[in-house]
C-alpha cells in the first residue's frame, strides 16, 4: 500500500491536534509526519504512531517531499504558505475559508460530493463547520429532490474559536463560581450563561460571513446555484458540538417518514428521532464521536413543501478534522 | 386613589416571588396583601412594604374578600382554584396555561391587544413567556400589516422551568467544576454545557406543546387566526433570559428601515440592532429587566415579503410576572 508523507500545518490547534488523534485512529496511510506550527513551538516533541516527532517551524522551505498538507491554520497562514505548498508539489487539503469559493478550487463534504475531488489543482478546500453539519444532515433528502430554500438558527459551540474558546468558557465558569470577575478575549462578551447573536463579521445584508457560508458553500457543494439560506449563527456556552435547527423547502414534497427513512441510510448520519422516548439530538452525545445525529423532523406548518429538523455534530471532528482527512483519503 | 385585596397564588415560586417584588416596585395600588401557597409554607413571613405578611395555605375558602388572585402556579392548581376564586368575586390573572385557549378567556399582551380585557368572565390569561416576548418584539410590524406566517427558534433559559431549573443549571455547573456527578431532576439531560431540544410534550405533528402556544396563543393574541408558525423550542444554559430567532412573512412588505422605526417606537422594546459596533441582544444584558430587545434585523434571503430578527426578553418579568400584573393594571 502506498503510504504518503504528511505535513499538518497548525499542528497544535484545536483542529490540528485532531487530525493527528485521526490519522491515527483511521490508520491513515503515513510514511513520515510533519507537524508545522509557528517559530513558538518548533522542536517541541509530539507522540504520533509510537514515535516522538518533532514540530517543524512553517516556512516558505518547510514542505520540500511532503505529498499532502493537511491545513489547519487561519486563513492569512493559508494564504501565505498556500503557493509554498504547492511549489513542493504537495497536494493542500485545508480547512481555513481562503479558498473555499475559488472557482478551481473543490469544496468536498466526502458524503455529498466525492467526485469534486477529480478536478482539483493543487488545493482543495474543507467547508465550514456548521455547514458540514448541516448538509449532512440534509444530505439524504439532498440525494433524491432539490433543496430550493432553508431556513437555518444555530447553537455553536465555543470550540469554533479553537482552544482558546474552549478554555474561555471554562475560565468563565470558574471565576463566576469563585465570584471573581473575568475579561472575556476570544469573545467579544460572556459566553458563560449567555448566547451572542454574532459569529464571524458584517459580509452581506446584515448578514455575517459566517452566516452567508451556510448558502455560498451550500449552493456549491449541493450543485445547486440558485438554492436560497436565510440563517443566523448564534455562539452558545457548549464546548465542541455545534447544533442546528433547520426547515428546507423542498422541490419535491418529502414526507416525514421518507425524509427519516433517507436519513436512517445516508452515510455519516445517525437519526435519533423519538419525542416521546426523549431522544433526539444533543451536543453532549455527539462530542468526539464522528456521525452527525439527527431528529426532530417535523413537517412545516408554514408550507407544504417544508420540513423541519434539528442536528448535532461535533465541531471539531466532522466540522473540521475528520472531514479534511476523508477529503485527504478521496485522493 | 381605589385600592385592591390581591392575593399571589404561588407566591414561593419564581414567577411568584418576582410578582411580589414588581407589585413594589410599581406602586400597584394593594390594600392588602395575601400570598398563597402550599402548606407547608403557610405561616412563613414575607416582607412586602415594609410589613411583614404570613404566607396563607392555600385552600377552598382562602380567597374571600380579594379584589384580584394573580395566578403564579402550575396548571392544576390554577384549575382547582379557580372555581373557588370565581365564586369568591376576584377576577383571576392567571400565568398558567390551563386557560388561555378558552374562548371564554382573554389572552393578554397589554402592548399589544389591551381591548381584549374588557370582554372578560372573571378569568383573564398570561401568555407562555416566549410567546410574549416574540410577539412584543414584532408588535410594532404587526400594527401595520398582518403577519401570515413565521418560523422560529428558541433559546430557552433555565427559569422556564422555575427556582429548581435556576438552582440545577447552578448545581450542574458546580459539580462539574469539582469534578463530582450530578443527576439531573428539573430537565431530562444535563443542561449545562449542553442544549436540550425538548420542552414541553408532543401535542400535534411532532410539535411539543411549547412549540404550539407559539402559533396557538398568537393567533389568539394577534387576532390572526389564520397566521401558521413552525416553531423549534430549545432549553439553553441560560438563568433567566429567553432568545429566539424569527423569520416573519407579512403581508405588505416591510423593509428593514421600516422594522427598525416600527420596533424603536413600539411600546415595551428596545432597538439594538448595530452590527459592526457588536449591538445586539444578549441574555445576560436583557436579565433583571422589562424590555424587549430586538436587533440582528435582515431582509429575509429566501422570500421577498420576509424579515428576521432576534429578540431577547428577561422570562421572569415579561415573560411571566411582569405581563400578569400589566394585565391587573388594565383592570
Amino acid at each position: 500500500m502506498k503510504q504518503y508523507n504528511v505535513g499538518v500545518l497548525g499542528a497544535t490547534g484545536a483542529v490540528g491536534q485532531e487530525m493527528l488523534k485521526i490519522l491515527q485512529q483511521r490508520n491513515f496511510p503515513v510514511k513520515d509526519l510533519r507537524p508545522l506550527a509557528s517559530a513558538r513551538s518548533a522542536g517541541t516533541k509530539i507522540e504520533f504512531m509510537g514515535e516522538q516527532v518533532p514540530i517543524v517551524e512553517t516556512t516558505d522551505k518547510a514542505f520540500s517531499g511532503l505529498d499532502i498538507v493537511l491545513g489547519a491554520a487561519e486563513n492569512d497562514i493559508a494564504e501565505k504558505f498556500a503557493p509554498h505548498i504547492l511549489e513542493a508539489g504537495a497536494v493542500f487539503v485545508d480547512n481555513s475559508s481562503a479558498f473555499r469559493l475559488r472557482e478551481d478550487v473543490p469544496l468536498i463534504v466526502p458524503e455529498i460530493n466525492p467526485e469534486d475531488v477529480k478536478w482539483h489543482k493543487g488545493i482543495l478546500s474543507n467547508p465550514n463547520c456548521t455547514t458540514i453539519i448541516t448538509l449532512m444532515a440534509l444530505s439524504g433528502i439532498a440525494r433524491v429532490t432539490e433543496i430550493e430554500t432553508m431556513v437555518a438558527s444555530s447553537y455553536q459551540a465555543v470550540s469554533g474559536a479553537g482552544i482558546a474558546g474552549m478554555r474561555e468558557l471554562q475560565e468563565e465558569v470558574a471565576a463566576s463560581f469563585k465570584g471573581e470577575s473575568y475579561a472575556p478575549k476570544a469573545f467579544p462578551y460572556p459566553i458563560a450563561y449567555n448566547v451572542i447573536p454574532q459569529i464571524g463579521s458584517r459580509q452581506f445584508m446584515g448578514y455575517t460571513s459566517e452566516e452567508m457560508k451556510m448558502q455560498n458553500e451550500g449552493r456549491k457543494i449541493l450543485h445547486l446555484p440558485e438554492m436560497k439560506v436565510s440563517c443566523t449563527c448564534v455562539r452558545v456556552p457548549v464546548l465542541r458540538s455545534h447544533s442546528i435547527s433547520a426547515l428546507i423547502r423542498t422541490k419535491d414534497k418529502i414526507s416525514v417518514e421518507q425524509a427519516r427513512s433517507l436519513i436512517a441510510a445516508a452515510p455519516g448520519c445517525r437519526l435519533v428521532d423519538d419525542l416521546d422516548n426523549k431522544q433526539y439530538p444533543m451536543p453532549l452525545d455527539t462530542s468526539d464521536q464522528d456521525l452527525v445525529f439527527v431528529g426532530r423532523i417535523r413537517e412545516d406548518l408554514t408550507d407544504d413543501h417544508g420540513l423541519n429538523f434539528w442536528c448535532c455534530g461535533d465541531q471539531i471532528r466532522k466540522g473540521a478534522a475528520l472531514n479534511t482527512i476523508q477529503i485527504a483519503e478521496l485522493l
